[in-house]
Formats: C-alpha cells, sequence, structure tokens
C-alpha cells in the first residue's frame, strides 16, 4: 500500500488539503479502518462502507462545520466520526463511556443533530437552513442526508412538503442503496428503483412536484460525479435534492452479498470477511424467535391470525411468518403510524393482529394506538420488542418508556412475561380473541430457558404470581427483572427472609395478589427495567394507597435521566438494578430487621 | 319546495330508490336541514356542506353498509350521519348523552372506523381492503375520503406508499376543497391548486408514481360527473385515486366566503347566514388569545423568536405572529412530527421557538419530543392548548393525556399556569432562554382575567404557591382547576379547614412547597384536569411516600376510560371535579374532622 493518508488526517480541514486524485486512496484506507475495528469491536456495518466515497466526498467540498450535515439515523456515520476527531478513539464506538454509534450533539461540533430514530434529518436541517435565512446567511449549506428506507417514511414526506414552500438553501441527498436493515418496501421504492444512473426516474417526478431542483441518479462511489453534482446545484437557489445511487457494504465481498446479515454483522474477520459463528448450540432462544416462531405455529392454526412489522422482519423475527405466510404478514416498511392504523383497520374485520414493533420505536405511533386502537378498543396484540435496555444501540434506542406512556391509555392490556414460556402463552392466549387491545413488552436477547417449545397455555388476564416465598420483605418485579431479583436474593445473607412476586401484567394490576403481599410484608421493593415517573412500581403504590395499606416501598428501576449506551449488564450495575447492587440492597435492608 | 324527499330517507336503502334525477333535489334539502339545525345547535358546518353531492354519490352507487366507507377526521360527516339512520338524532350532534360529531364505530354500522385526529383513513381501509382480499370478497369496495389538508399528513403518505404495491379494492376520494380548518399549506397542496377540473396535473402525477389508478380532477358537485368516474373505476382492480374538487360551505354564501370562520360558526342566522353576535366585550381573554398576543409582544422585542403550528393558526392563534412577523411564523400543515423536529432544528441555531399545538395532537410528536428536543436538551418551548376536557369534541380531542405521558421524559420541563396570567409569564420566562424544553399546557376557552395585559414578570422554574390557607385538608391544584376548588372551598361548610395551593409545575415538583403541606395538612387532596394514572397526584403521592410523609391523600381527576362530549361543567360533574362534587366531597372530610 502507498504512504497511509488517513494517518495524517483529524480533521475535515486536514482531509481538503488532499488532491482530489489521493481520494480514492483514502476512502480504501477508511474502509480497512472501519472493517479492521467493527470486525472485533463490532457495530454498523454495511451502511457506513456504502458511503465512504459520498462522506469524504461531503467534508472535502462543503465548509464543515460551518456547513452543517445532518445524518438520517446515523449508522453510516462512522465515515464522518473518523473524519471529524474521532478516528483515535472510534475502537470504543457503541462501548460504555465511550462514543455513540449515532451523532450526537455533545460529542462533536460536527454532529449537528443527534438522530437514532429515522426520518429525522429533512426536518431538522430545514430548521437550520430557516434559521440561517432568518440570519442572512445565504451561502450556508444545509444537507440533510437520507436513505432510501427513511425517505418513504411520513415525517420525512412532511418535511419535503414544508420545506418545497421555502426557498432555503436546504440539500437532501437521497443515499439509495435499496435496502434499510431489511429490503426497502413500498410504491416510492419502486419508483426509485425504475431510476438508472444518468437518467431521471421518468417523466414524472416526485421530487420534482414538491418543488425540489432534482439531480440524479448519480453514482456515489464516482467522486467525480459527485463533485461536478455539488458544483453544479451549488449556484441553484432553494431546496435541492440529489438522487445519490450507492451499494450497501461496499468494498467487502460478503457485506455486498449478504447485506440483511452485514448490517450489524457482529465479530468477523477481517481478512476474509468471514462471520466468527458463535457456539449457539442449546443457548436459550433469543425472545423475538419465541414470538416469530410461536407465531407461526398460531398462524398454522388459524387463517385470520395477521403480522405486521414497520421495518424490523429480521429484527423481530416477523420474518419467520413472512416466508412461511406471505400474503398474510407484512413489512409496511418505516412507518409506524401506519402500522397500527392497518392493524386496527384489519381488527374491525375480525382479524387477530399482531403488531411487532421495537419499544423505541412504537414512540412513533403513540396517538394511532390511543386514537385508532384503545379508543375503539380494537383488539390488537402490539408485540413490543426491545423493552427495557438495549445495551450498545444507546439513548436513542433503549425502550424504557413504553410502560410510562402505555400505562395512562383507557381499554389497554399491559403484559409483561417473566420468561419465554410466559411470552409464548401470552401470544396464544391473545390469539384466541380478546374483547380490548394488548400490549406485550419483552426485552432485547435471549432468555433462560431452552426446552421453551411446551404445549401452549391460556393464561390468566391480569394475573401475577409467586416466585419465591418469604418472610418480611417483598421483591415485586416486572418481566424479567426477575432473573436479576432472583439471583440477587440467591446470594444476600438470608434468603429466607425474602419473597419474589412476578407482577406478570402492570395493566390490570393483580390486585387479589398485591393485597395478599401488602399483607403479609411491611417492606415492598419494586424492580423494573422502565422509567420510574408513571411506571409499575407508581402504579403499585397507588393502589397500595388507594387500599389503605402503609408498607414501606423500594423503588428501582430507570432513574429520570437518558441512559447512554453499554453492555446491558453494565447499564444494570450502574442503574443499581444489577443482581449484585440488589443484593446489597437486600444485605442492607435485612441488617435493619 | 317540491315534497320533501328527505323526510322519506332513513338509510342509503331508501336513498338507493330514488331516481338520479331526484338527487339534487336532496342534496338541497340535506343542505337545508344541516344549516337549520347548526344555526342553532352549532357544529362543524362548511366541511360537510361541500360534500353534500359526494356523500349521496357514494352512498347511492356504493352498498353500504357492506361497503366500507371511512371518512378521514369526520367533520365532513354530518350528511353521511343524516342518510345513516341518525337523521332524528342529529339535533343532539356533539352533546352530552347526544351522537358524537364524528363518525364512531359503536354509534352506527355504517361508521366503520372512529375517526378525529386527520389521516387515519387510508391506512383504516387498506387494513379493511386487504382483510376483504384474504376473505375471497373481490367486489367489496373500501373507500377513504380524505380532505386536501390531511392528505399531505406524513401518516396518509405511508398508507399511500404501502397501499401501491397492494393488490386490493381500495378507493381514495381526495376532496380538495384547499382548506382544512385554515387554508392548507405546503408543497403538494401548490401541486393541486395547478389541477383544473377535467385536466391532469401537469405531467408528473406524483399519485400514478405511488402506483394508483388516479382520475381527476372531477367537480365534486355534479352527481353525473362523480357517477360516471365511480363506474369507469369500478371495473380497474387494484388501488383507485379519485381527485374530486369541492367548495367548503357549498350552498351557503357566507359560510364559501368566509370559510375558516364557518368551519365551526357557532350560532347562526338559518335565513341570512349571519354570525350571531355574543357580546364578548369584557369578558376575560381565551388562552389561545393570552398565548397568541403575548407571543407577539415578545416577537417584537427579540427577533430569535420563532413560532410555529402544525395547522392551527387560527385555534392557537399563533395567526397574530403570522400576520405580523410571517417570515418568522410557520403553519406547517398537519405534520405534528415535522413541526417538532423542525424547532428542534431552529433550536440548535439558537432560535427560541415556540411550537403551539394542541394536548391531543401532539400525541402525534411524541417521539419527536423524547428523541430530537429532550435527549438533545434543546429548549423548544411546547405550548399545549386545549389541555384538559375540550367539550363537543369529546373522546378524540380532550387533552387528558399529556401530563402522564410527559412526565415520564428526562430534561423536560412542565407548567400548568394557573390563570392567563401565569401563562403570560411563563411564555415571557421561556423566551428569555431556558437550557431545556418546557411545555406549558393551558386549557381551551377563556380565563378568569379581564385585565391580563399586566408588564411581564419572571417566573421561578419549578415554583408553586398557595392560593388560600386553611387548617386541615390541603387541595393541590394543576392549572386552572383551582377555580373549581375555590368554588369548592368558598361554599363549603367550613372554609377555614381548607387550604387550597397552586402546583404550578408538574415537573419539577416544588419539593419544598409539598414538605410544607405534607408538613401542615393531613389530608391531601390533588386535583387535576388530566388522568389519574401517571398524572400529576401519582408524582406527589411518590414524593410524599419518598419522603416518608403518611398524609392520606385523595386524587381528583380523569379515572381510567375515555370520556365522551360535552359542556365541560357536565363532564366535570359527571367526573366529580366540578365545584359542585368538589364542596360535597369536602363538607364529607370535613363532617369527620
Amino acid at each position: 500500500m502507498q504512504t497511509s493518508l488517513l494517518s495524517h488526517i483529524n480533521t475535515p480541514e486536514d482531509l481538503r488539503q488532499l488532491s482530489k486524485a489521493q481520494l480514492p486512496q483514502l476512502a480504501a484506507e477508511i474502509r480497512r479502518f472501519i472493517i479492521d475495528i467493527v470486525a472485533t469491536k463490532e457495530g454498523h456495518l454495511g451502511a457506513s462502507l456504502g458511503v465512504v466515497e459520498l462522506s469524504i466526498a461531503l467534508h472535502y467540498f462543503f465548509n464543515t462545520p460551518e456547513d452543517l450535515l445532518v445524518w438520517d439515523v446515523g449508522h453510516q456515520a462512522y465515515v464522518h466520526k473518523i473524519l471529524t476527531g474521532r478516528k483515535t478513539v472510534f475502537h470504543t464506538n457503541r462501548q460504555f463511556n465511550g462514543i455513540s454509534g449515532f451523532p450526537k450533539r455533545n460529542e462533536s461540533v460536527f454532529d449537528t443533530f443527534g438522530v437514532g430514530h429515522s426520518s429525522t434529518s429533512i426536518s431538522a436541517a430545514l430548521g437550520m437552513a430557516i434559521a440561517s435565512q432568518l440570519d442572512k446567511k445565504p451561502s450556508k449549506n444545509h444537507i440533510a442526508i437520507i436513505g432510501d428506507a427513511s425517505i418513504a417514511s411520513g415525517m420525512a414526506f412532511e418535511g419535503l412538503n414544508h420545506a418545497g414552500v421555502t426557498n432555503t438553501n436546504l440539500w437532501v441527498i437521497l443515499n439509495d442503496n435499496a435496502i434499510g436493515i431489511d429490503p426497502s418496501v413500498g410504491a416510492l421504492k419502486e419508483y426509485l428503483v425504475k431510476a438508472e444512473i444518468g437518467k431521471k426516474p421518468r417523466q414524472s417526478n416526485i421530487i420534482e412536484a414538491l418543488n425540489f431542483h432534482y439531480v440524479g441518479p448519480v453514482d456515489g462511489h464516482d467522486f467525480t460525479a459527485l463533485f461536478e453534482t455539488f458544483k453544479n446545484l451549488s449556484t441553484i437557489k432553494g431546496p435541492k435534492f440529489i438522487h445519490v445511487v450507492t451499494k450497501k457494504g461496499k468494498g467487502l465481498k460478503q457485506a455486498e452479498e449478504n447485506q440483511v446479515v452485514y448490517h450489524a454483522p457482529g465479530k468477523f474477520d477481517k481478512h476474509t470477511g468471514e462471520l466468527v459463528l458463535k457456539n449457539e448450540h442449546n443457548l436459550p432462544p433469543k425472545f423475538q424467535d419465541v414470538f416469530g416462531l410461536s407465531l407461526v405455529e398460531l398462524a398454522k392454526k388459524n387463517k385470520n391470525i395477521i403480522g405486521i412489522t414497520p421495518a424490523m422482519p429480521t429484527g423481530s423475527s416477523l420474518k419467520f411468518m413472512m416466508d412461511e405466510f406471505p400474503e398474510r404478514a407484512f413489512d409496511v416498511g418505516i412507518a409506524e403510524q401506519h402500522a397500527v392504523t392497518l392493524a386496527a383497520g384489519l381488527a374491525t374485520q375480525n382479524k387477530i393482529v399482531f403488531c411487532a414493533i421495537y419499544s423505541t420505536f412504537l414512540q412513533r405511533a403513540y396517538d394511532q394506538i390511543i386514537h385508532d386502537v384503545a379508543l375503539q378498543k380494537l383488539p390488537v396484540i402490539f408485540c413490543i420488542d426491545r423493552a427495557g435496555l438495549v445495551g450498545e444501540d444507546g439513548a436513542t434506542h433503549h425502550g424504557v418508556f413504553d410502560i410510562a406512556y402505555l400505562r395512562c391509555i383507557p381499554n389497554l392490556i399491559i403484559a409483561a412475561p417473566a420468561n419465554e414460556l410466559a411470552l409464548r402463552n401470552l401470544l396464544y392466549t391473545a390469539s384466541l380473541g380478546l374483547k380490548q387491545p394488548i400490549a406485550i413488552r419483552y426485552p432485547r436477547g435471549r432468555g433462560k430457558i431452552t426446552d421453551w417449545k411446551k404445549p401452549f397455555q391460556k393464561l390468566d388476564i391480569g394475573r401475577g404470581n409467586i416466585i419465591k416465598h418469604g418472610k418480611s420483605i417483598a421483591i415485586i418485579s416486572v418481566g424479567t427483572m426477575c432473573n436479576q431479583a432472583l439471583e440477587a436474593i440467591d446470594n444476600c445473607n438470608n434468603p429466607a427472609e425474602i419473597a419474589l412476586y412476578n407482577l406478570g401484567f402492570v395493566k390490570p394490576l393483580d390486585k387479589t395478589l398485591l393485597k395478599k403481599i401488602f399483607s403479609q410484608h411491611k417492606t415492598i421493593i419494586t424492580l423494573e427495567d422502565g422509567v420510574l415517573s408513571g411506571g409499575a412500581g407508581e402504579a403499585i403504590l397507588v393502589f397500595a394507597q388507594q387500599n389503605n395499606f402503609t408498607v414501606k416501598f423500594i423503588h428501582l428501576g430507570i432513574p429520570d435521566t437518558f441512559i447512554e449506551q453499554g453492555k446491558t449488564d453494565e447499564l444494570y450495575e450502574s442503574l443499581e438494578i444489577s443482581a449484585n447492587k440488589i443484593k446489597l440492597k437486600l444485605n442492607k435492608l435485612l441488617n435493619k430487621l
């Protein structure tokens, strides 16, 4: 290899010292750098490999950070991070106390807007562009870089629709690689794939109809074409749109060929690209697979069962049903609002609809849950994956608000299964037909029960259960947090004093069980992996107060602050809800007995 | 007038007995019927007058209720209600225990989907259409009727984008009258207005690009044209789109000429159309005007102040600022998600952004509040109008969830001003520059203070205050509910025993004040016009429990059920949070002292 260029580059200013002829070499070096680090440290690989040239070109051509780049979602921003002062800490990417896997305002002045959820970039960049217009800075550029999966989301359309009637210096760069995490879907995507590089898509151009100056498609791996396009558009006033075609995973054969797996491939061989196979034999299942595989079993028995996911077929494991019953399982793209109301529409026609969605993304459909589902008492089954702390994706992705924001909605059942079997049986119970909607929340990752494919059993809605008897102190745990609690009890100084109950349902509460608990114990510890404000612990406290129990409460859960990234265990420890920290608390309480 | 046709029509079956030649007469009778009733009973006038022919044509041509009509928002569904069995109860429209102002599933089999918030119809109808496809009913029609303001919302785009890749029997009828409540905005609207009846809009047709079979524009007041279009499209497979042009307020001169006022004109003369002028001299101001007028005062002093509303310029009174500072005040259309992230983008550039939005519609931007504003601690100022019970709009529009869904968000201040002056001073305080976002919630309608244009005063964030001293019982009230409390105290058997405190801020709580209250009173009544689950009362209880106060709590507020329509006073009474009902509770408590 030639002399390293990357070793001399710490800022975009350094980058701009290079000649254009040197940029392809730099691109190769950056690809190597990313592959080498992500191969061992893990992270999002494919998206960033696809935008190496585009990222270099943007920082080379535009005057960052004075010109403002907004990366949509941010999975693709590794190159940007490496070029903007974070090369030497890039190996801490997504780790506890390391740099975030997404652009983040308090990490760098080059990160103009914190991202993580999709389709926010156009609105944010338009806000910045309007500010510059008011501040009489017409030559300042505001550039949203958005993928083809993200631009199909309603929020992006809202941004385009507003931008089209402004005269702002807004650039929207469509990074079209025909894939989000899973392949893109929808009519807009079908429209986009008809475009060939150098030819405008058909006569009818949606983007031009929205008043944008459209150019494209442009080859996103061709520096010359990119610079020419940037230059030509620089003289145009008003909103500009460049349709750039890139290849996700570019430069690593396996990543190009298997784009879904190499979106975030885990560890792999940095030379061959081969995945480092983990020995997953005999491990307990992932909760998402308990959902996905159980749903297929249920769908086989009942043809009225429907599955819906907004752009998470692989992540939610709805993929299993999509493969087996393609006509009854739908990936609707990044369209959470539509997904929920579509489910409601299906439910009016007596379909039994399982809507699989991550906790953090369900925030996008909050009004639809209230207004289109709960108000009409339509029995949609929300399968809320990634509830609780999700680990390395960090603050934008933790599913910690769901209990609080769902608990206030009338007519909605909220279930938090303690293990794989409970999840499986909840799915079965819901499939038998409820008279109201239900939200079933379960965490990212694996459970504890290897032998989980047991015959289905119908559960009583609103019923909790005792896990372990004990004399003085009772822990009431939500969902899989019973694992932390049980380990804490086992290791504390006097396990016989501590009882453990599984709440089972946050709503309705198991009033009979709670009254029994309050009668038999003086100190109650509530334990949940959601926010304390408005959470299950509060609901239990209110019930105790209403019924004149004067037990002492200790509420464990997520405090009123955003939680950064890290391994789930590290986060539990820092938030004092790990088995270890709970054990220490128990010992303190036991000392006072 | 000729013999009445309407008197013989109670169902669409009756309607279909008429000849086509009779339909114009029926249309005239229905217009008269609506005008006569709405003139005295009040309601939404303009939208329904605009779709008289379209509504008749749909029920005449299609086989309702077997074919499914989904009315977007539903302001325009009065004709539909009159034709589907609710003619004789139409005079109870929007009243307590009367029929709803919107389509509602439990009111009629013809109301296939409950609506109220915009842009849900395409998703819901698509869900129904997919269900019919699975059930092998290819000739069943599913028809979403959506306005030009609603179709510009992102959610509608998500529905179109999905529908375009299905082969369902879905009809989308665009009711294009160029206005929502206020005139429509955005690039899509500019595109639509270029269309002339009989001519397709330009070469480039957005809708065709999304795979719909497009026809239009069609004159929505021309029965012959409508029937011909329906018939021609009936043989087409897959999603169909009819662009219908109508006139809002059609048939009442004033309503046609002043479409914003006659959207919901209040009482008017049924013959002349003249508004019944209320004597509003010396009345206290509407809270929305305190917001709108104070904002203009502040904007005059500080050029960094920006105003944003998603499609509520008149309702929120942001109109005042839009008139005075058009370059700094934006109506972004029905695009709540975009509105909030646009505000965030502006805030990154040091703009002081007031985002005016109704409580119930803010549910649409929940993720953006968390992810784009609060997580980044951007000091956006949410001015949440229509918080609490809104009256006649009913269950879809009450702003009762906001405290519960906002309280769990870190970094967010939540203020609930007790009166006009507090609102005014909160706006001023926020305009001085906060280091974090704030949500200021205030109710629909008028306050109590006529002389409200006092000099601005800076408030302490997180500070409550005492309104009235008292010995044993303390009421802690949220926002304007102190009016109910004060009246209750004045009329109870022993006012000297009852203290009244204004919470001021739901977050952060005034810990010093609360500790004082808990020390001095044995019984605490919390009073709020939001849901009890997760509400302010719970927050106060948790604080008491954490600080080992064992006072007795009584929580008054909205129970865990959806609340129907009615005058606010009627609703307060039925929910036992009226001055009268609170007084009765106080007397009971006083008896036990």
